[in-house]
């Protein structure tokens, strides 16, 4: 029997190129069973002409099929369904299942819920998004990271990289990180010190399940980065928070029974308060006198484009009780999911047990991509280019900002990616942020970083990685039309 | 200052090409402060003549630095590193810390130890890898992954690949998994009944989380995936062992107040028996009349090459007490990490929030690769290409073993990677297997996959997805020779 070529059509909307559309269609065929075994195919002039696509494209895409075994040539007689081409089940679905599992009792832990707010996934189709720790795809070099990730796909390459890691990673990528990243963090590290995790929200997941349980106390900075607020809240352990000032964590606060204390000194989350190297050496003091590790989050320390970054805490450690957390995934961008842990040996060996057991390891191509686009320097290169980016864009918005009369919650030095903003005490920017949405601006509300027991509501962060500068005057119009609204 | 042709070599060893060992020695030199702003770079004629490659390559080496702002061109004065090219840090690193923290105190749990072997990572240099689970990089259709990974690093896909996903998985891979992978499972599932994982280890992890916890009872076959039962341990719950026979898991055996059965009915690992049909319906009735939910792990059905798999348990499952666990990485590669997780949508949704807490999501440009490599055919090729090589090897195998008067544990009738055996009672296999490494074999001793109170010493597991055919003759015949010596 001959397929009709009517059953074919092409999807206007589809990605990909015309000839890999047409082979998804006939796969797609077989294997639901519409086409079987020794059907005679269209031939490649008279699906072509259906198509309107040119012959030569049907005909790749067909001799591609029998590469695939899925379609065999007959010479003259043409293409048919392959003999051996796949063949769907011969048992058909069931019905769907009637649910009679409790499921609230079944489940013994709960992970929805919590203080970690849903974020837009559209959010590109906003006009003003000013949001925080988003990928700018202009900004980044693609060009030379399909090159990279390319040399990582070569023979050569591959066998090493696709085979079981067990709970090892990638050398290339540990040895670069060892030499040349944390050396300019004043970190001097040796591999069995460094663990590659799934991002920096893993590498934090980490070391709060190796550090903390119920009886145990953390202390955390008020605001903070809401998801470490969840994370800890899962373990059962206590919990301190401690408001920042504007230079962040003030030591003197922490209790003398807290375990672990996390911080980000090198510009507090969400605050963006840089640490002065005096009260970095205090909150080591404090900690060593009261026995507790620290641990380190040092995200974004490369956008420092106003003033050199200071070295890290971990690089002024001498007793080696910091923990140090970095990342690739801000600098590349999200969906890369690389990140880093830094400690003592013992830490790390049973961190490394952790993450064997959860997950095995980070999959290997990301990695050795990664070394690639590190260690020829395109990083350094796109660094440099986001910062220039960036610092235009702070410029243009502190003037911007200025105009309107809206105001930073405190000095900014450093440079970053987004500016903590207060509005009047009795504005709420939740509210604010959901009447901006329909004028197409995203900001984000800053009560979701403060713990439930110091929850304030009027502040609100400004992120300017992923809006174009001459978006932002318009942007910001909005924002500070719509605080005045709220303040009438 | 000119710096000079000296100080440059070309690692024989190195990866990758002569340029990009170029562009890397120059962006290391300039990284590590070795080569300042200013200095001048030699000439592309003296660097080539002195590294002993060609003028072009040096030359295209220096304008990518260039694009890269590491160095800068004066027209016929030549190259320069860059005046805004990266520095070194000012602070210099301090001295190793002197390590005062009581790590046995500070870390709560421990993941090193338990049951999971650490298996050779140099498992390639054998000569004889009977091993389980590996790829085999001879088999896998390179060209095409290569392809796909190219069309999912596209501009198109590129922005929407690397965004946070925030929960997200990548809509085209989840269509395709549920439209046509699970029917031929005969599994009908929605998007929200189906959940990415970092690979079926991680599925069957975060399973865990979810259902177990102290006074909770899991039921595990015996022997099983020493994996699993780390991961149950570490939840504190009660634990049943279950004696597997010819058929896989005996239903008759779960105690009445067992919650949750972790089984492997398409081929028991490591036994490969496969649960006929009755027994698969006798396990379903069986936990639903103790209210338990079943977890099928259906890794390698498509290795089914004797005979056509049967429906998997999840496909039977009428009250939606089944949450089943597969994977892609077994027939890609291992080092890929993905696999996935089908249930009921309000265990799913937990399961989602739970990985939103560990590690946010899978990457997305792995996920879309994979998306791709499906729907255009590929895997269904790459299964079809490795099921006939597998054939092929497997009757090699059972040729030989039979020669030798080696004797598989149980009957194995639908294909698969690996064959169960059993030496003579008093045979330990570990030492067996340790013996063999210094001939170059490398067998699984099958102690590990039993429980403490059941571990039997005499039996072993012969993988063969990683050895070419014409080694498994003298492989065996190691093997045999050194049971022999063992009984002797």
């Amino acid at each position: 029997m001959a397929i009709s070529v009517e059953t074919f059509f092409l999807n206007p909307d589809a990605q990909g190129t015309l000839q890999a559309q047409i082979q998804e269609m006939i796969a797609a065929g077989i294997l639901s069973g519409r086409f079987r075994a020794e059907e005679k195919l269209p031939s490649s002039r008279k699906l072509a002409a259906h198509l309107g696509v040119s012959r030569i494209t049907v005909t790749l895409a067909y001799t591609e099929l029998v590469a695939n075994d899925y379609l065999s040539a007959r010479g003259r007689s043409g293409f048919f369904v392959s003999e051996t081409a796949p063949v769907p089940p011969t048992f058909s679905p069931t019905q769907r299942a009637q649910e009679t599992v409790d499921w609230d009792r079944t489940i013994t832990r709960r992970f929805t819920g919590g203080d970690t707010p849903r974020k837009p996934q559209d959010w590109r189709s906003y006009r003003y998004p000013f949001i925080y720790g988003q990928a700018d795809a202009t900004l980044f070099d693609h060009a030379n990271w399909r090159l990279c990730a390319l040399r990582a796909l070569g023979q050569k390459d591959f066998a090493a990289m696709t085979g079981d890691y067990f709970d090892q990673d990638d050398p290339l990528l540990i040895e670069y990180i060892a030499r040349h990243t944390l050396p300019r963090r004043g970190i001097i590290a040796r591999p069995e010190e460094i663990l590659i995790t799934l991002g920096a929200q893993n590498a934090l997941w980490t070391v709060v399940q190796l550090l903390l349980e119920p009886g145990r106390k953390a202390a955390i900075e008020d605001p903070s980065y809401y998801t470490l607020r969840d994370q800890l809240s899962h373990t059962g352990c206590t919990l301190d928070v401690i408001g920042v000032d504007s230079d962040g964590l003030p030591p003197e606060q922490i209790a003398a029974d807290t375990d672990v204390v996390f911080t980000t000194p090198s510009h507090q989350s969400p605050t963006t308060a840089t640490m002065p190297m005096a009260r970095r050496r205090a909150l080591l003091q404090r900690a060593a006198a009261i026995d507790a590790i620290v641990v380190e989050d040092d995200y974004e320390f490369e956008m420092s484009f106003r003033a050199p970054p200071s070295p890290a805490l971990k690089s002024i450690d001498s007793d080696g009780r910091v923990i140090y957390l970095g990342s690739f995934s801000k600098s590349l961008f999200p969906g890369l999911r690389l990140g880093y842990l830094v400690g003592s040996e013992p830490f790390i060996r049973q961190a490394r047990a952790l993450r064997a057991n959860v997950l095995r390891h980070p999959p290997g191509h990301i990695q050795r991509t990664v070394a690639y686009f590190l260690s020829l320097g395109h990083y350094d290169a796109q660094i440099r280019r986001m910062a220039r980016v960036l610092q235009e864009r702070r410029e243009v918005l502190e003037q911007v900002i200025a105009l309107h009369g809206l105001v930073p919650a405190n000095r900014n030095l450093y440079g970053g990616s987004s500016l903590w903003m207060r509005a009047a005490d009795h504005v709420d920017m939740g509210q604010v942020a959901s009447g901006l949405r329909t004028k197409g601006v995203l900001i984000e509300p800053g009560a979701p970083f403060f713990a439930a027991q110091t929850r304030q509501h009027h502040f609100y962060r400004l992120g300017y990685s992923s809006i174009a500068s001459d978006r932002i005057p318009a942007g910001v119009q909005h924002v500070a039309e719509s605080i005045r609204a709220a303040r009438a």
